[in-house]
């Protein structure tokens, strides 16, 4: 039996290895592309086998696609979904012509595999073509963006997920740390008390505010130009097609999936994916920046601040025993910098569009897509092998409290900003204890410092000792 | 009569010029950072001034500021307001200290001027000081935020006033442009016909959605740290106080100012700065690509694509004569050049944030305020002298489609792909025209060629001879 | 047999699959970082291999290693330098730690197949442990950045060559081109007329600049830590051993490696990363320039430029028929994106560097070295088989100069500015031909304006009928 | 007396104040471009000035431009070179037309001037045109870029005398620090003993690093493409004429400007920039690092690390009394940002380069004079201000010294990891000192101990205790 098949298009003909689903096209994109080394993302291959089953499912509504082939590829479609000849994909990831390559070598596996199915030889384009049938009513520019939509909507869910299991761990936290004094820092200089829960609602806070945002971006995915064929127009899309394709992409993926109001600004624009970007990398910038506090409270154990106790998770040093290492939020800093670098790709792509169609979308893609898994991922592992562990030094934060002069910002309302500077001046200078020197010199009694400095009490608004100042 | 007066602080002492209405820390600041050259934003100071105004009336409800004082305060805010003193603002925009230094101007300047009103001399802070009369009650760590927010929020507001009159320009054009038929393009290359008018309706679209992404994060602006005072925990604030000042920041800014609702977050988390940058990043991305669009479609006159005739704003060259360039387009090119830095920027700055403040305020200001005002002079101009004058090169446009193989598209569905693309291989090899090589085969009658190969047709949805096909 | 061992470490203990040769801080580590799903470079690995044994080879110099385990240490460095044990490194590219766990990832292969080949069991680390004997005298903090440091000058020699064909790959160009007159274009307008092969030169010379700024970076990159151990104090390091151990690394590689002047410095700064980072992106920008300009010169069939003849490299459309694109410049453009994104997660990176350490090592490694890839790969396919297959549509290039009025330029120093542009803009109303306007007003004799007008004479310097000037 | 003229160019005609020195495209350009409000960088003015000085001398020397209007303009560039009308240049810096807008502007004035010098009136451009005298031989694409190059250069080499500054005042703590022991850090946890001085060290060498980049940068931007006129074909430039003012604007400039080897080259690439923005953004993420580190180790002064003691420059807080930030190491922090992102607005800039020109310069040379400004002023005064005054604690450094179980790594090559790790370990547990709990267990005794945890001689490369190994 034959090892080989030959195949043809416009530009001439090549050999196919018998046994491959793919053709021509996905083999001269091969040849083409060879750059990252990384394949299409495997969420996007569902999508994409999900989008060609739609379409069949209209075509055959408007009877342009006949029973006995529209099922066929229906089943080929439903099977690649499924995981089937995930590695028949072998096109890379970062390739020239907007996403055809891979449109292509979908359309090629489909038609083979139905030619299987409808009991025909792999290469019998006739009784099943990758143009004609496979991709009949659509192009590369509605069925890739749709396609990526789609897939990026759904790893959207899975992260969005996530931060709600991140944000339970940030709340748990904030309550278990409630009662936890500490100093506030500002500038990195001690500034005044509060409790750690209150940092670590102010987490959560923001992370919620995060979920939000992502969760708003992700519903413009939701918008698809299927049916805009080549430039949005509709050129060989049947109004009935059109109509139809969407119900089918909504069964098909089980979400509310709409058509575009303007097909030509939806296959021309990008900014869906660039909005969404922006929301992970603001997200990205609010986690790198709990992970630095996050690290600096852990930071010691003996020549740091050791105000926070993370697990360990392993081995921190190659050479220095005993040493661990904040590692898991290290590597949230590092998805952090992925996520922002990659929103940058993505924007410099996002502009490179011209006129009907941006045809930068595998580097989009590659990134974006990246981007939700590594975010996803990071913040998994940070939730659960950091956060949910993580204990405080109490005495740690309590000492540091006790030692500072951060306290006497609550004597401005009763001494004024100018002498109480003096005394911390003098303070610093001496090495002396400020609360001692305000009763020494007879300026409040031990009765009044105690009730004005009382580092609880001001942890929430008010004047502290208040109280006295209106006996004043 | 004296030339300078002494101020002191904490540190020491300075000579200040007598007539000047800044202060000792002041000089401080303008000592430490020479940076820019470029003092604070005037919309900030302007917003500065109505938080001073707000806080001094909030003091004054809980009895803390008596009514002279206050009154004298709150006169000298709203001169401040008006544009007074102007020239007293003299700290560099990026400045360290979280703005402390810009803070502190105020509070001088304000203390000063409040002090001549009442009767005393400059620098008699005894009776109306700088930091504990009109800073009573706030830190920089809140009034700064807030002051930066509104000010954000007031020149946002300007903005989208503006691309609401861009908006309704590329509106104008799109009905204007509707008849004129050209040639789409995917990857530069001719693809199928589409109407001008639906392009600049995709212009439209995606610049309605940008109005709608930049009023959303602009809402944020809204919900403010003020009674945060030092670190988020309302030290030294009554809870009257802050009540109160909110409602007072309301009315002084005539929008509906809110509070946080969890002042730590809120003076720790500079997502909103990030979100709304991101915001114009977006937009700045779908209008350099506009520009590009439209930079190509009038390159010319004679060895360009000549679609578009823009209005002649200026000789382009100093060299070669007649010359005339699409400066209007290049500029806003340009601006958002500028808008993508800045965002870059703001992001590492946003990032930098240490636990209970982020100190890099001053950097994120200088850059937010830049990003919305280069963005909103842009827009402007780009609408008046591009949009409102732009005329389309109408036979141009159409000699593109006449003359395009781009329209055997249409033929797919009754020739199928493989033999539609050997008619264009063949046409481009021997430079024969389609149509007729369709005819003279035989393959199609002129009739039929002529019903499918309808230009406007394919225009809109639909398999252009869509009843031949039904016929076949 | 029992299929798994335990193995411990001061944290605890696991069970590790019998067969593996990596231990229990690899998977500790694949268990804390399913981040990317990426492994490390296999260059990476690579070079890290070869630093082991440099290590092992120095340790011997010494004699704190003995003979036997420093052999099989070594044969095992050189067979997994070789490519054996390539699945044994599971830990992925993103990982928390400064690339502890890929460095005990090699360690715990190398000790367990040095174990294999003394004839003891896996495991037994008594005999030869990842710690005590294959990182003796290292540290992550040392070995990591001297494997990245030589990988990265591997592959960016690897690129280097690539880059220096399509260096002739333009200069072939540069000469086949010489001769096609075609109009210059600024701002997207009609300039005065240049040669094709002149724009391709500056293509060369632009490329030329690349690789020295490239291989200048490079070279930095010699410049190693290695002996630094944990933070460049070089603890636990002979200065016996630090010596050797360059030698052995400079034999292991065959490359001229040097010893950093400081250690301490070279353990902490990063900016070798970024200076080859930010070199490779300033090649993108350029690249990117290039790949813009060829898309729009072979734009067309019909309704574009269509200067440039592209190689056909594959159908570009799944619905326009015979439609062509230029995939091969399309990919090097996103590939420059991608190059200039990873710039930006680099720097972040690099900034992230705290004390004595930049912990972000992994993120900095994954985007450096993909951005060495994909850059190679992508100019590698775009000089085959874009460049080296190029062709120029003289006629089309001649037609546009004779059509355009960039040449009255040359009209300057005869008639001036303001009358030569008053001619322009006379011609553009009427349609006329400037030449014929000359002439037939009497402004020039037709001698006069053949001799000025000549395209040729004005692609290079000079004053075109510089002759009748003096004359007049 | 008439309060305005009316100049004419072949858009028509526009009333001119009539003691403006600018003209009716200045005018033209002002209303087109209300951007910014920031003028053009005087430093580009001045060097603008000096190409105009040196391109009438080079016409001179070739008869093109008579003595008399040559003389003139010269006088008049020469003027303006000496600050002398700085308020005519009012186009904004952020103009459409790749800088024809201030080229104009220039030309204008110098016009005005020159008639003024002449004897005639402003306006009378018959007897000096902007474009046919000032402007003769010269394009605003070859004028323009060779002055943007020559003010870069101008402000690279102040900002390189400011470096050297700051590595002498880092040398100078090197050396003042080099017997403070303290605990190195990575990862933010506790590692090993370092000196002070050898941090220090590490900032001066790798500062030094940045001035070779930069310096190296620089030097490209004294090849310049003067004589290239409109698309570097040297068109309506005698190569007398380009041979000329490269001499004249040497002698101008006072430094060995080149002219480069291909025109056309150099027209359409901007490289130059990207490499010198590139390299400024190196240092500032250099430097941004090194402030981060400052700041943590000055945190405090009670509740942080508190191992630096800072100059204190100004009163930290509005509200908190006594409190002082480390402003000068935040404003260089702030710095970096802008520099890095001017960086990212730089290349997006280059990257637009289209065909024979890139368009975008005036974005360009907006951010990278700003980058050069705001790095020098930033250095200076974190040099003057901050490292000149820092003070080292070095009571707080030993204490955390004496305190780290970082030490115990010396240990390893006397006990291995693995007993050392859990010596750490229990010491952890208990708070027991690790050197005690060596001696009562008899492992070593406590002269063995002394020897081997001896911090200073942790802090240079060597087995701590060799010798006592060597007896083992």
């Amino acid at each position: 039996m034959a090892t080989t098949r030959i195949e043809k298009d416009f530009l001439g003909e090549k050999e196919v290895a018998s046994h491959a689903y793919y053709g021509i096209q996905t083999l001269r994109a091969v040849e083409n592309f060879p750059i990252t080394g990384v394949p299409v993302h495997p969420e996007l291959v569902h999508s994409l086998a999900i989008v060609k089953k739609a379409a069949a499912q209209a075509n055959m509504d408007t009877h342009l696609l006949n029973a006995a082939i529209g099922g066929a590829i229906i089943k080929a479609a439903e099977e690649v979904a499924d995981g089937a000849l995930a590695d028949q994909f072998i096109v890379d990831s970062i390739q020239g012509g907007a996403g055809t390559s891979i449109n292509m070598n979908m359309n090629e596996v489909l038609a083979n595999r139905a030619l299987e199915l409808l009991g025909k030889q792999k290469g019998e384009y006739f009784h099943c073509s990758p143009n004609n049938h496979v991709n009949m009513s659509q192009s590369t520019n509605d069925a890739i963006p749709t396609a990526l939509k789609l897939a990026a909507y759904r790893m959207t869910q899975r992260l969005l997920a996530t931060m709600e299991e991140l944000f339970k761990g940030f709340e748990t936290k904030r309550e278990a740390f409630d009662a936890v004094i500490k100093m506030g820092r500002t500038h990195l200089q001690d500034a005044v008390p509060i409790r750690l829960g209150q940092e670590f609602g102010a987490y959560a806070k923001v992370l919620s505010r995060d979920i939000d945002r992502i969760r708003r971006s992700a519903d413009n995915l939701l918008t698809v130009n299927m049916g805009a064929t080549a430039v949005g127009t509709g050129l060989n899309a049947l109004p009935e097609y059109i109509e139809k394709v969407i119900i089918h992409l909504a069964e098909g993926f089980g979400v509310p999936v709409r058509k575009a109001e303007d097909l030509v600004d939806a296959t021309q624009n990008t900014d869906a994916y660039v909005e969404l970007s922006a929301a992970l990398k603001v997200c990205a910038v609010n986690m790198s920046k709990i992970c630095n506090d996050i690290r600096m409270m852990a930071s010691g154990p003996r020549a740091g601040l050791a105000e926070l106790i993370l697990p360990e998770r392993q081995p921190g040093s190659s050479i220095m025993p005993g040493k661990v290492n904040p590692v898991m939020a290290e590597v949230v800093n590092q998805v952090a910098f992925q996520v922002i670098g990659n929103d940058h790709t993505i924007c410099l792509a996002c502009e490179a569009g011209q006129f009907e169609l941006n045809v930068m979308g595998p580097v989009i893609a590659f990134n974006l897509l990246q981007s939700l898994k590594v975010l996803d991922n990071g913040l998994d592992v940070f939730n659960r092998f950091l956060i949910a562990g993580l204990e405080a030094n109490n005495e740690r934060c309590q000492a540091y409290v006790d030692q500072s002069f951060g306290i006497v910002t609550a004597l401005n309302p009763h001494l004024g900003y100018e002498v109480a500077a003096r005394l911390v001046k003098e303070a610093l200078a001496t090495g002396g204890n400020i609360k001692e020197m305000i009763i020494e010199r007879g300026i409040l009694t031990a009765a009044e410092v105690n009730e004005i400095l009382d580092p609880v009490q001001m942890t929430t608004p008010g004047i502290s000792g208040e109280r006295l100042l209106q006996m004043e």
